[in-house]
């Protein structure tokens, strides 16, 4: 186990010296730890590593100048400058709460940028302005639409966090796949076979070898045998209102996460897409309304009988607040590899993880 | 074959029967004939005898004032004044519009309403102002969340309109379940097992019986053994921002289509709610731009490599635009138990199905 504050610092000075700014450090840092402490572990310390071979391929610029390059009062476009999406989004997402105070809503698409974390933890920055919060972002390609063997979408999440009074808030945070490309590498780890339904191999058939991927397999659109054309049309969604609408790369042209791997040829935008949206609550009805409102639907759903011996139904958001509440006090459980990986980073740039 | 002219005037003549205003009735039909024309043979004329009888228990009022009661620059909160949704959908559409025209976006959450035919429909409105279109709507519940018995969502479709330049646009719509209500009765009708995963018991249980819904079964929501808290987070999210922040029924308390069924007791709110957006693409980048993009993207995919000797991956919205295409000149076939109900009608208000 690693206490938070530990791999916080550690996670801050490698940041720190791959030459982010002491602000851009500490937000990066909040942003990738997220994930570790609301246990969606392959978005979080890591993917460090990840993000650095990423910088030396001169793909990341640590000192980027994310600016607005064009907006009306409800909307913006974000050019990201090749910064860290760790950055970039937090500054997008902030735009679209301003514009929310001034008009209702905000709504920013933001393009040149990279992979930005979890996108739970940007939807949640409305939470605290009684607005309700929206992030989404597009991803290099690993999902083959619906009747087809080409990869073209990524896993493209979705992240809807809404306020409540006296209940937690509700925070939905969802690959658009069936199983989400973290789930699968853990599979992968451990040996494993795959569900059915997860994924198909080159030529497009039914497969549960995890390592799929690697061969030319593809990832299935969330809905499965007969619904698996809903999944693709919400991926699509978000990789159009991430890319087309900023002019960010789409489709197959979505850079990969991985460095080794070479850049697409003739992109058909600047980096990666993100879109965030933000919604103030009493832009509709006045907030202590809605918030009552919404602890009584919470309430309903998660005293809802249960079958096949569940405790409660689960409300959005609950397993991984429940796991930050634990990883806090107890730790961070890290695999063997992740800790040999951060090690090595460790060694490179002389920092020691504790 | 029915021509649709002679469809759309015997509607029209039914809704002028019972109050509609000429207007309302005009609109009200091209609405529930744009679900017959695009093949979602569920939400068309079929229904037309339900709203019928709503209006006869007293719970559709006709002759609706349908107005803002809340704003912002970006927003509006519409009373549907227990109007067909037919016709409140279109008008509070029309708002979100007129608000995007001035500020970029506008977004719209509507209370006091009924169902409202397709979502397809009013996201489409957006295509003709070079906007992105979006709507969804609540619905009486069917859907048991992930590991519950209990019936507390709607199949709450979401329908999102993207325009494009040379390519006929993106038109996604989907309930969020795994199958829609529409499929079910399909398999009622012609005394078919439904495929396993959309349907539990009474008790919790995997059902193939595509009558259980009678029996306190209940439908699932999208994304199977695996995934289907995906697609609970999705209906919840359309409940929220239909009825949460409009004051209509959410959850239990959603009204049933069918005037047999009792209202619920203790009502949190006021009939059904929906909820609409629109987006000025240019609120983002040029519309040529935009759309020249969106051509690439549509064609991209369109020309993927297909699997199962599938002729081509199809975009959201081709089925439907090529079933309107065959219906309008073909004329649209109804079942023999819908003719017999719609001459029935006719018999009550004395017009005659031609």
């Amino acid at each position: 186990m690693f206490p938070y504050q530990n791999l916080h610092q550690f996670t801050r000075n490698i940041f720190l010296s791959i030459g982010c700014p002491a602000e851009d450090a500490q937000l990066a840092t909040d942003v990738l730890l997220s994930a570790d402490l609301r246990g969606v572990d392959s978005h979080g310390v890591a993917r460090l590593s990840g993000y650095v071979r990423l910088w030396e391929a001169g793909r990341i610029n640590t000192t980027p100048e994310v600016k607005v390059v064009h907006e009306t009062p409800s909307t913006a476009v974000v050019d990201g400058d090749r910064g860290l999406g760790l950055v970039v989004a937090p500054k997008a997402m902030s735009i679209a709460v301003q514009k929310a105070e001034q008009v209702g809503t905000g709504w920013v698409s933001v393009r040149n940028s990279n992979h930005f974390g979890i996108a739970g933890y940007h939807a949640m920055q409305a939470l605290s302005h009684d607005m309700i919060g929206l992030a989404m972002t597009n991803a290099s390609p690993l999902v083959a639409p619906t009747h087809a063997i080409e990869r073209l979408l990524g896993t493209n999440p979705i992240a809807v966090a809404i306020p409540a009074q006296q209940q937690p808030s509700f925070v939905a945070d969802f690959a658009t796949t069936t199983a989400a490309n973290g789930k699968l590498e853990i599979l992968q780890r451990k040996n494993l076979e795959a569900p059915t339904g997860w994924i198909q191999d080159a030529n497009g058939q039914e497969s549960v070898n995890p390592h799929e991927l690697k061969a030319g397999g593809a990832l299935l659109p969330l809905g499965g045998e007969t619904g698996s054309h809903k999944g693709y049309c919400l991926g699509s969604v978000v990789d159009i209102f991430s890319a087309v609408l900023s002019g960010a790369n789409y489709g197959p042209w979505v850079p990969p996460f991985v460095s080794f791997l070479p850049l697409p040829d003739n992109p058909v935008g600047a980096g990666i897409g993100h879109f965030f949206g933000a919604m103030r609550v009493d832009a509709f009805r006045p907030a202590t309304e809605f918030k009552a409102h919404m602890d009584n639907w919470i309430k309903t759903f998660r005293n809802a009988k249960t079958k096949d011996g569940h405790e409660a139904v689960l409300i959005p958001g609950d397993p991984e607040r429940i796991m930050e509440q634990e990883r806090l006090s107890a730790g961070i459980p890290l695999l063997d590899p992740v800790i040999k990986d951060l090690e090595s980073l460790g060694q490179k740039f002389k920092i020691i993880l504790a």
